[in-house]
């Protein structure tokens, strides 16, 4: 899914919501445990309450290699259910040297190799160029990286500065991985949870797509990452996971994940047409 | 494997080699593609024919995902085949949020989850300590946190030096996780490429176990690892990878693999004794 298509899918429903799939056993509801495969059971309704107020899907592949080669088999299937007008993003964080990364590629991206092919993977940039390139190698597919998170250790060495530039390394990796990629091809993760700092990654970053994690169950503000973050393509996709997956743990788990999607769709909505992005009558 | 198991091993074995697992079809031996799980024969293949010569093996995850589901099998049965004197590291360079880590740790640490026990797993620390820290709730387990890489993309990032301490990136990486965990349970990577960098790496970290993939195919030299990186117990894992499992492209690959990590676990047997790290009487 490209650039402009993934830009029509947000126009078009109204939504730039990412739902995350980190989906774990102990926490689905106890009836899906019967059946055969209860992980892939649990998404697949999810996916199919809420394909049509998100643009995005986001499996966490940590959740599914928990559980050895049979959660990877999940996660194939749930890559294979995913809905082709939504971006499938494979949540990996993954990151190493040239040729490693290169297999990492064909991991995520190359259906005849591995029997998925995601639109889009997150990567980790601390092993730096010949680590993140190979993913850029894939035309039609995005690359996402880590540049300013939403966890407490996001603190620890994400936010000190260059001796000689005085630039964060934050503000360093996004120059750099600019100078690899383009709007087209490359996206950052930045937290929710630093809400203030999204005018300053604006200016690093005015046209990339920001994929913000951290709304919902880590406290980050939609109100605040849209004031900050947005642009005239919108540029955000905002991830909520455990508030919509995980909003009932009865029966009715798919359809309480319906509504809580939808209360964010909505106020997507709301914002899109505050800042005049698209027009009530679009 | 603990500590002084460890030390142990390379004391008796007169080795610190390890041996990467970074197995790719396109490059393993054509009379093995007949068999059921030709990946799986030629690790088992070259770990029968080296395991006295090497103290630990390091499997690439990336190599097995490539492979989808099967790939993950694959990595299952190579992790079961691993002798048990031998440190067992997962080389899978991952990290992610608290929650997210924890199940990264219980796919390669929780034999019971995912089928995997692995001994040690290298971590990624951009996110810092939230997604470090759960690998180190695992009792006997190693946590292997990239610090100074061998690949050229090395320098982009972990060279960059504090503005108000003057310390770089990754000995910033090597103080945090030093408050962290232990010599015990933490090791770093440290690419023998940067052989001029190991003095002051050991400064900081005096009693680590320093795992230093880069020997070989990628340029560095033993003898400079050696000299700066060595402490009185012995602190180094030296990684080969495609000189060892690729010596030879014939039926006798195992055999020629077997003569590149034995020419190495002697030339490690000389440095040993040359810096009376062990007696040759030993």
């Amino acid at each position: 899914m490209n650039r402009a298509k993934l830009i029509q899918a947000i126009r078009t429903k109204k939504s730039f919501l990412c739902i995350g799939l980190d989906t774990d056993i102990e926490k689905i509801p106890a009836h899906l445990l019967e059946q055969e495969d209860p992980i892939y059971a649990f998404n697949k309704a999810i996916i199919d309450a809420t394909s049509d107020l998100c643009v995005a899907y986001k499996p966490n592949t940590a959740f599914y290699e928990s559980r050895g080669p049979q959660g990877w088999e999940t996660l194939r299937k749930t890559w294979a259910a995913l809905p082709k007008d939504c971006l499938s993003i494979a949540d990996a964080k993954r990151g190493d040297i040239g040729n490693t990364s290169n297999m990492y590629a064909k991991a995520f991206f190359d259906e005849k190799s591995s029997g998925m092919g995601f639109d889009a993977i997150t990567v980790a940039p601390y092993m730096g160029h010949d680590s993140v390139k190979p993913f850029l190698d894939y035309p039609e597919k995005w690359t996402i990286v880590l540049a300013l998170t939403s966890n407490p250790g996001g603190l620890d060495f994400q936010l000190t500065a260059d001796r000689e530039t005085g630039k964060t390394l934050y503000q360093q990796v996004i120059e750099k991985v600019n100078s690899w990629g383009t709007p087209e091809n490359t996206m950052y993760v930045v937290g929710a949870t630093r809400g203030e700092l999204f005018s300053e990654i604006r200016r690093h970053a005015p046209n990339h797509f920001l994929l913000v994690p951290g709304v919902g169950a880590q406290g980050g503000s939609l109100q605040d990452v849209c004031r900050f973050g947005l642009n005239n393509d919108v540029g955000l996709l905002v991830n909520a996971t455990r508030s919509i997956i995980y909003a009932s743990s009865g029966e009715d788990f798919a359809e309480k994940a319906r509504e809580e999607a939808l209360s964010l769709q909505q106020e997507m909505a709301r914002i899109l047409e505050e800042y005049e992005i698209i027009n009530s009558g679009d």
